[in-house]
This record gives C-alpha cells, structure tokens and sequence, in this order.
C-alpha cells in the first residue's frame, strides 16, 4: 500500500474530536477505499489540558496551529477552529503559502475570504476543499461542483441551518412560541448561547453564499445576499400556515437574473411558506436539504443531517479521501469553487422589485374598528391582490390582534408599497411580517 | 486552454442524442469547469440514416461501434447502445484493452461484468465510469463511492425504477387497477413494449446490485438479488394500505449480514409499504430516490430524475467532466467500484428467514365461510401475530374476495411458514402476496 496522507488537526472541539474517532472506527475500510492510510501526525487546539474523550497521546503538539502546515511530515491541514478570521484565517494561509492542502468547515471563513485562499490554493497547485461548510453531512458541494456540472443550474435552494429547522420544527409540534422554544433548544445543546448567527439567518447566508458561487459561477457575494431569520415568528404564524396547507421553514435561495443587459445574482435568506406536497416541508428537526435545478438533470435534492460532529466529520473525512485518492498519482483536484476564480463572474446583486410570487403577510394591529378596512385599502391602493384573509381572534398581548393574508401572485414591489402606504400607521403596534410561498 | 477531451459515442437513441444537445447546449460552461472543451469526434448507431433530431455531420462516422475505442483520435468511448452482452459489452472490451476510459449507462452490463470490466480499466489504469446506470440523473454513484466514502455503509434502500414509481403513483391517483395503468404507461412511451425488466423488478435489482457493491465492498452479485416486481398488485392493495396509513412503492434493498461466521449480503427488490411520514413516500411519478445509512453521516437522501433523455445526459456527461478535470494533469480516477476489484469481498446470499419487521399480506379467497378462521390458524399455528385485518366486502372477480391483513413485528420466517401451512388449501383462489412494511 502507498504511503500515508498525513494530517494535522487544527481545533479539537467537537467536531475535531468526531474526525478522530471517524479515522480510528473507520480505519481499515478508509484505507482500502483511499488507497493508503489517513494518519493523524499532528493536532493543535486553545487548551492542551481539556478532556476530549479521545485519546491525543499519538499525536505530535502545536501551540500554534498557524505553523501546522509548515511542518515536513504534514500533507494537509484541517481546519476547524471556526470564525471568519483570526488563527483559522492565518492558519489556512500558511498551509496554502506552505505548498500544503487544506480542509475546512468553516463556512464564515469561506463566505469571506473563499476566493482568496481559492486564488492562493490554485496557483499553489494544492486542493482547498469545504465539504462540510455546507450542509453537514450532506455531499452537496461535490453533488453540485461535480455531480451537477454539465448543467446551467437555474436556481439552488433549501435549508440550510439545522437549528433554525429545528426551532420551527419544534414550534410546529408543540404550538410554542419562538423564544419558549429557543430557550428549551438552548438548554439542551442545540442552540448557541448567542444564538444571532444561526437563528437570524446569517450561517445560512454564508452557505447559501457558497453554493451560489459554484452554482452559477460567481464571485462569493457574502454581503449580497438579502437576510432574514426566524427571531420574529410567532406560534400564530406557524398555527395560520398550517390551516392554508403549509409549513413554515427557513430558505435560501439563490438564482442569476437575465433581466438586465448584465447578468445579476438573486441571494436571499428568509422564512418561506412551504406547501405541504413539497419535498422541502417534509425536511423536519435538524434535517438540512438542497434542491439544484439543472436545465438537463431537472430538480436534483440532497438531503441529511445538517450539523453534529458525525456528519460534519463524515464530510471532512470525505474530502481527505478524494485528496488522498488524487495525490496517489499526483491528480489534481480542480478549482474549489468548479472554475479558476479568474473566471468567475462579478455578479451584481439583483433588484427584487420586478419578482412575483404570493406571499403571507402578517399585521400586529391594535384591537379597534376600521384597523382592516385601512390594511386591505392600502393593498388596493398599491395593486396588491388578496387570496384569503385571517383575522385572529385570540389578543397576543392586550388590545393587539393579528391579521394574515395571502396574496395572489404578482410583484413582490406591490407588497412593499403596500406596507410603505401603512408606515407609520398607529393601527399598526409592530412592523408586518412578510414571508414569500415557495412555489412547486 | 488545454487540448479537448475526445469523445467518441456509441449508440445514438434518445440517451445519446441527450449527451449530444447537452455537449451542445452547455459547451461554453463545460469547458470552464472540466478546464478544457470536450469534443465528440465519432459515433456509431446501428443505423446511420435515422433523424435524430440533432445534426451528426460534425462527427466521423463508424458502422462497427466495437472499434471506436481503437482511433487515435478518441480519449474515452461512451456506450449508450444497452445490453449485458453483445456489441455493448464488446465495446466497452475493446476501449479498456485499447487503453481508452469508458463511460456507461448500461446497468445490465455493469450488473452482469462490471468486476471484468473494472478489473480491465484497473490494470490499463483507465477509467470506467457509470454513473448514468443507477438512478438516471441523481449523482448517486458518486454519492456513494466518494461524498460517503468515510462512513461504513449500513444500509443502502430506494425507488429505483421509474416506470414502476410511475405506475403505482398513477395507480394510487386514479384507483386503476396495475394492467390497466400499465397499457396506458405504454400508449404514453412511460413503459416499454416489453415491460418485463422494469415491472417484474429486474432493472432495480440491476441497480441495487450495483449500490451494494460500491457501499459495502461486496462483488457484485445480481444472482443473489431476491426479487420481485409490482404486477401482482391491485388496486385493491394501493386502497387498504392507503386506510392503513401507507402508500407503496417498489423498494430496493441491500444490506451486510453479519449474524453469521462469514459476512452475507441481504439483496431485495420487492413492494414495501411505506409510511407517510417517510421521505419515500412523498416520491412520484418517474422520480428515483436513493437511501444510504452511514456510521457517521447518518441517512443521506439523494433524489431526482430516474430515466430520461436529459438527466441521463447529464450524469453521463458529469462523468466525462470528472475525467477530463482528471486527465488534465495525469490524475487517476480511482477504483470504479470504489476498492480495487481485487479487494472487493465475495459475500455469500443473506438467509432471510431470521429477518423480522412487519409485513402486508393479502389473500384473494374463496367467498364462503370459514375461509377467515383457517387463515387466522395458519397464522396462529406458525406464531405470526396480526395487528389488523380487513375483509373487503367487494368482489374482484366472481366468489372471489380479499384478504389483507397488518402482522406485528416478527420473523419472516414466520409468514414464510403460515403460507406453506395455506398452500394448497382450496380456499385460496391465487398465490398470497407478501409485502415487508419498511420501518423508519
């Protein structure tokens, strides 16, 4: 058998502890399928002294985990330290500056400096590989930068941040509110302390960020993806959902927009209504999924777990694999992002204005006559054209009521001139909420 | 840009003229993600004069497909004639010995002398590539040999025939009977004028066999498939499960076996019920979804397109993109079957009768009395416990009715012996009909 794929292990948290132990259980049959051995040489972490529950004692110590690259028996660096900056940054740069490959999970770092170390990555000639930035366990990087790739992908989206499913997933079985259930989620692990990144959107901006780029050949555009979590739903939301056929889940989407003389990038982030036959609203718990659409494959969907230290190992293990199958023979690895980055396109940040769809909107009114004749004017007024209307009667908190359309298919500027016509309004007691319906 | 891929096509029904507006339509973005153009150069059909609907002037023409992989002109053969054996398999023969990669949908060929084939392209160090064969456009090859290639595979299960997908979604839609929806599927172009290979299961026990081998390291073993098709379905069936809170579908499914001395492998196409609430229940029409349960992914999902001109192009064409990403630099494209041919191990046919879960059974019996209270006998006699039973009042044919019952879980082995108990008993008008209920 071939010589070893050495490795060195930058962050032993949890995950760093499941890749461990992934390569310990899962030894023998990775080498016959890798063709040679994957070997841990050295790891680095905060703190040495930590309980981990696996067994460091084989493994050389750095301090430093900036200089694990630059070490003569390390072949590739997995990063896993998390944060867009910082040691993970410096890390990757030096393992790339070092002439060495390097794996990471971390989407942040991605989402923010990607085309850099791609850029780097490509001229050194070493593979840069982020399976599990994505979508945990799931193979979606590969599934769309090779499975996909004889196709003009039209639009990529799903659920990406397995808290934010899990939250609403739990809101929806149980008829909780939204911070009930995040403080439950939060005792029990399954939420951060700070919780913004996940549940207002912001982890899955940074994925979408990414798949959009390899999707549709883009410069990474982080900054243009228009962001929305899930901090503002409300069990009635959820409850008004169910009764029109649909459940709520956290999407992003991603597709070019032809309109204009130059093609133009369509990010966003946001609660969608999902109708109940579609494959999405059947995506429960910490579940993460995504749908490509290819003009030849049609509507490709990946599914799995989205987080947790087996799976997100399963996919750092996975890019080890293909790193030590193509280096057997000195194979390249290809362009991180599917092309150079040289060649891929700045994309400008589509308008939203000219889209259609139906959307759910939702009012937080005060409890007192002429409230609806004033929203449903102001829908006329801007040529907003209603489906169905749901006035509660249950008070959320004293002299408040909420009221819930849906709204025919048309532009979605319509909406927004809607609600500009209603700013200011005192019927109003909070700002609306406005959810698109994901179409079939 | 490097020099072109050189491709040459053998077989040029509506696959083929796939591949070709594929390479057409997208050339431009394919030859910036695989780094170079790829260039078809000659083909080969049967018959040369047919209108394909796309222009084959372009391409130096062969009347014998066999001798393709021989031009010096040609990098890598495409065979998209079908067949196990025949010009197909003479083919694919020719262009390994000729030291040129193939890429293939062909299962029958792959199911049949995939390990020769395999065993050919290893020692030329060529590629063999078939991810067209299983699953039409879903990257289910790929998912497998490489995005899951860290996890020991547990369990790999799917809908992995269209037509049949189709015709029990069309069955459940419309209440028709199976021959009845299946003479319409054929008036449609959805079945074939011979339907035998997708109805009676052999094209999805092709395809698990072909699943089991990259997920378990196992040599391919068609023989060894335990199957069995959807003909002897009735409406009547698609009527009760739906009551009993299921809907069915023709599930194939492989797993190790390690209850014994020497590790077997359990290989099944049949009918399963399926629970509403599972993933493969909400998947329709022609749609193809594959299951794979890792150590550390946990269920992944991949889902898409099962046949079709386009989505089989496009997994084609994702192969021929991997290769000459690959030969860009020398690179190798690894094992086809994910370890060596030579490594793979030969494991015997799982025994099925310690098996346990819960299963369907339907009786079609003569109307009179006392046929119920031998039944329940039977399934007394030989310890099969029945959660649910339904008479159904309606006769199918004259003096005819059916019998369905729910068994609690238990052995196989059990049924297996209630049935032999029954046979001959001149109460039973046909056959019973027998179908595992798949769990979570």
């Amino acid at each position: 058998m071939a010589e070893p794929l050495r490795i060195a292990l930058a962050g032993l948290g949890t995950v760093g502890a499941g890749v461990i132990r992934l390569l310990e259980t899962n030894a023998a049959l990775i080498a016959r399928r890798a063709g040679r051995p994957l070997q841990i040489v050295a790891i680095s972490a905060r703190d040495r002294s930590k309980n981990r529950g696996v067994d460091l004692s084989p493994y050389a110590w750095e301090d430093d985990m900036v200089i694990l690259g630059e070490r003569d028996d390390v072949d590739v660096v997995v990063e896993l330290v998390g944060g867009s900056d910082g040691p993970a940054l410096a890390c990757a740069r030096t393992t790339i500056e070092a002439g060495k490959a390097l794996v990471t999970a971390n989407k942040a770092m991605i989402a923010h400096h990607g085309l850099e170390l791609a850029a780097k990555a490509e001229s050194a000639k070493v593979a840069l590989k982020f399976e599990a930035a994505v979508a945990g366990g799931i193979p979606v990087i590969k599934g769309l930068r090779e499975g996909a790739a004889a196709n003009a992908i039209e639009r990529v989206y799903g659920i990406l941040n397995g808290t934010c499913n899990f939250i609403l997933s739990q809101m929806e079985d149980t008829g909780r509110d939204f911070a009930d259930v995040l403080a439950e989620a939060q005792a029990r692990g399954y939420a951060e302390a700070d919780p913004t990144f996940d549940v207002e959107g912001i982890d899955a901006a940074h994925k979408l960020s990414i798949l959009a780029a390899i999707a549709f050949g883009a410069r990474i555009d982080f900054a243009g993806v228009d962001t929305a979590g899930i901090s503002r739903l409300r069990a009635a939301d959820i409850e008004q959902a169910d009764s029109l056929g649909y459940v709520i889940r956290l999407i992003g989407m991603a597709e070019p927009d032809h309109s204009g003389a130059q093609p133009c990038l369509f990010q966003r982030v946001q609660p969608h209504l999902v109708p109940f036959n579609h494959p999405l609203a059947h995506v429960d718990g910490a579940t993460n999924a995504v749908v490509a659409e290819g003009n030849f494959s049609g509507r490709l969907l990946f599914q799995g777990a989205g987080a947790g230290d087996g799976p997100t190992a399963s996919a750092v293990v996975a890019d080890l694999i293909d790193i030590a199958r193509g280096q057997l023979t000195g194979g390249e690895i290809g362009a991180p992002f599917s092309v150079p980055v040289a060649e891929l396109e700045a994309m400008g940040r589509a308008a939203t204005g000219h889209r259609t769809g139906r959307a759910y909107v939702r009012f937080s009114v005060a409890d007192r006559p002429g409230v609806l004749a004033e929203i449903t004017a102001a829908m006329r007024d801007a040529g907003v054209s209603i489906e169905s209307l749901i006035q509660k009667g249950r008070a959320e908190s004293e002299g408040e009521v909420l009221v819930a359309m849906v709204t025919h298919e048309g532009p979605e500027s319509a909406v927004t001139e809607a609600l500009r016509l209603l700013e200011g309004s005192p019927s109003l007691t909070s700002a609306p909420l406005v959810m698109q319906i994901l179409g079939d």
